[in-house]
């Protein structure tokens, strides 16, 4: 690229290496998909290998000299200004991706993938084992490793900042402080109540033998009826659900069917239809960069949580649908009325584990995550004192202590991959859910109301115009700013979840 | 890649480069197979792009000068004999690939691709209006390029030679044509005879309606009975059935289920069973390289058509699994002896369109297309008359006659992409099955007396040990003449074709 070509020849060419790099990750998610809805066990060396051939195509192209190239020439001030907004943010997100990734010498990256790599298996027998010390010199250098990462990428303030950022572009202690001190404050003591109060909900029915094609019948139908395009998307199973966007045209989520349970697989589908309904409404001008796709971690959790939460487990939601529910399971349901079963499915019990935890106790669960997070990476707690201070805390907040590491500190993968910084994401996700939910009753009006009648389509269009369509275009701050006026403000969630559960525990 | 590089080090990378590729081959079979078992339609677009992507990315590297200084080196005299078999052969076939390529100009093959895939859709349009005069300026075309690019990669003997090599290593007109003609003379009169046979078998039963849900079942338990690995492979739907060998330890297969057939689908999962076996079995050592495949087209088919008609349409076959069929269907086929269902399920019936031909007469339909081929690229015959000299051959061998164009010269999708040397291997799969199997009875005894049994491991032990295990290691030549010790010979399908019908017809 010589420097008197003219700019749109430029701009073409740095668009159609961008594009070249997103085919590789078409092809990426493709064989991902693949590999955790049925590829033949037989064949997972090979295609592990091939999945490796293609990342480190596509990561070598991302920090190439040619993409040093582009950005330098299209980040130059007389060149910059002139971009259009699209190409603006798509020069600054390559920029970001380039400049972190060439901080870190190839061989230091190397060694931190081959060690979290080890991390993962030895994580997964010493979970079995319950035995923290199997992991400890992991965790131990996995940590160490990214403390050494953060003074080569730099930081603002405290140096989990830089983590954060990596899943929540702006996101600081700073800021997360607060709001999950303003949501704990009110939280805690309404769990205490909930545990108090003499009205428990009957869950009983919920946990029969459930026939599994009819419930894929269900899941299929209320997928229709909350917007989810099939002809640009798919339902399949796997033993951990996901959505995954390949494309606005290729949104697929999975799920996972309980013989024995039979709103599980339902929410998951939930769940999944929300980060799709997300994905698969991103504007068509974005197909081909990197902006197309959501723009935190966040952000899609709102999602997954308001339709999973907000729609699915409301009171309007299954006055509409238990109906159709006993249709397909009269012996087992013909009795139950929709406000046990209402009640049934928003129980509330403080447990153990973050993936069984119910809407409101989860909360507490990341609390917990994220202050050893914060502590590991100003040095305040050494990996050592990991479970004793993992299993304080959950009697702290939850009142309730593991009876070994493995249902304590060993419960969850993230930290053996190094995914420092994500938790937070998930009650960021209902943070945002009930403050974008409150925005929406003033423009909307009353959600149950639109739920009573099954106007999903007035609910997803106003996402699509307010959040969805945009993609990566705005940051998750512009997101929440523009749309509810105001910086992120954990009273949203406080007042729905004390409105919702006071009232369902008669408090 | 420096001269003084030990040979271990400069055949390392190779090997790696190689993998590369095939990395990428891994990468297109995923989504090629996963766009025709049930992609959402609205993301082919994007999909194609990045097929488009990674498939010039993969001949790139195949005709790259990377590859040019590792097929200059590693065939030096000095190098070339040092080098074991596998690297060998694998010098040999990159060699071969490279060659072919290089040879055509880049704007040229350009040109041939856009044409051809606008050829294959006004193909598609004009044998659904029996339109040969809209597809004809398109044929002239594609059978000018493919006359121009024999010229650029050289031929001997036949100019439509070079064609055959290409799905056929070796295969030449002068072998053919007597091979053909062996098989021709034979079976013409066959057909004839059986025609004015009183004995007609009876189909009625085959037609009736038939539970799609029961047919998967039964599908499925005999790919277990014929030893396909499920662990190493998948059974799925498509509009068009086909098999796909991704690596050994992944390749699938796709059905399609009628309603009111109940050995369409059967026959087909048979049939691509048979693909499937071969590429199942090929050594490990091969992964990694292009070896790692069938040898040929012809020998491929030769395994389906095996497994399908040898195995698959024998009377030991119905006599020991009609039983089961019938348990599954005991309302539709309770009544029908295994002999009737043998006779039922071999008729035989001169017809228009060769997807749908039986067994005996498949071969004249192949025969009409090669004397066709044959004469395009000597220049006896004009694309403008071909319509007519199709329809006289089908009278000549088959005795029938379009009534128009779509359901005569029209009818094939291959000749619109270019693939004129691919037909004959249809037919050539049928001589080898016959000829291998021969050998096989010598060697196992009677093959009827197996298939009673249900001893299929000991059949497929057999062709793994003599045939699947090589890959592309050996030439459809050497594998032909290897294990039955003479080259191909057309009797051995004409005295299998003879005894099975005639004894069928009572003749």
């Amino acid at each position: 690229m010589s420097v008197t070509e003219p700019l749109a020849d430029k701009l073409k060419s740095f668009r159609s290496y961008v594009r070249k790099m997103k085919s590789y990750g078409e092809a990426l998610d493709v064989m991902y998909w693949d590999l955790r809805t049925g590829a033949p066990k037989k064949g997972v060396g090979v295609r592990s290998e091939a999945i490796g051939e293609l990342s480190a195509e596509m990561f070598k192209m991302s920090v190439s000299d040619e993409m040093g190239r582009y950005i330098e020439e299209l980040t130059e001030p007389g060149v910059f200004g002139q971009l259009d907004e699209l190409n603006r943010k798509l020069v600054e997100e390559c920029k970001k991706e380039y400049d972190r990734s060439k901080k870190i010498p190839a061989d230091k990256y190397q060694a931190y993938v081959v060690l979290t790599s080890q991390a993962e298996s030895v994580w997964e027998e010493a979970k079995e084992k319950s035995d923290f010390a199997m992991f400890q010199p992991f965790l131990e250098k996995i940590v160490a490793a990214n403390l050494e990462f953060i003074e080569m990428w730099g930081y603002e303030g405290h140096k989990y900042n830089t983590l954060l950022d990596m899943y929540e572009p702006g996101m600081t202690v700073e800021k997360l402080d607060p709001l999950f001190a303003g949501l704990r404050e009110k939280l805690v003591p309404l769990v205490a109540d909930i545990q108090k109060s003499a009205s428990v909900p009957d869950t009983s029915f919920l946990k029969q033998s459930f026939d599994v094609e009819q419930q894929k019948k269900f899941s299929r139908y209320i997928l229709g009826e909350l917007g989810y395009d099939f002809d640009a998307g798919r339902l399949d199973e796997s033993v951990h659900p996901f959505a995954t966007g390949l494309n606005p045209g290729d949104v697929r989520i999975t799920t996972r069917y309980l013989t024995d349970d039979v709103t599980s697989a339902l929410f998951g589908t939930i769940h999944e239809c929300g980060h799709a309904l997300y994905e698969q409404n991103i504007s068509e001008e974005l197909i081909g960069t990197t902006l197309c796709t959501g723009t935190s971690m966040g952000i899609h959790e709102s999602q997954s949580r308001f339709w999973e939460n907000m729609i699915g487990r409301s009171r309007s939601f299954w006055n509409r649908y238990l109906p159709e529910l006993k249709a397909l399971y009269p012996d087992r349901l013909g009795e139950v009325s929709a406000e046990s079963f209402y009640r049934g499915i928003n129980v509330v019990q403080p447990s153990l584990i973050r993936i069984e935890a119910d809407e409101l106790t989860y909360n507490l669960h990341i609390m917990i995550r994220y202050e050893i997070e914060k502590k590991l990476f100003d040095g305040s707690l050494a990996v050592a004192d990991l479970p004793a201070y993992w299993n304080e805390k959950y009697k702290e907040y939850l009142g309730v202590t593991p009876s070994n590491d493995g249902e304590g500190v060993l419960q969850d993968v993230h930290w053996s991959g190094g995914s420092f910084g994500y938790f937070p994401s998930y009650s960021l996700g209902n943070l945002y859910s009930a403050q974008i939910r409150h925005t929406m009753e003033k423009a909307l009006g009353d959600l149950d109301d639109l739920v009573a009648k099954g106007e999903f389509a007035a609910i997803k269009n106003w996402l699509i115009e307010n959040i969805y369509r945009y993609g990566k275009l705005l940051t998750p701050d512009e997101v929440i700013t523009r749309v509810t006026g105001e910086p992120l403000n954990p009273d949203y969630l406080v007042d729905y979840l004390q409105s919702k559960y006071k009232e369902i525990y008669k408090l």
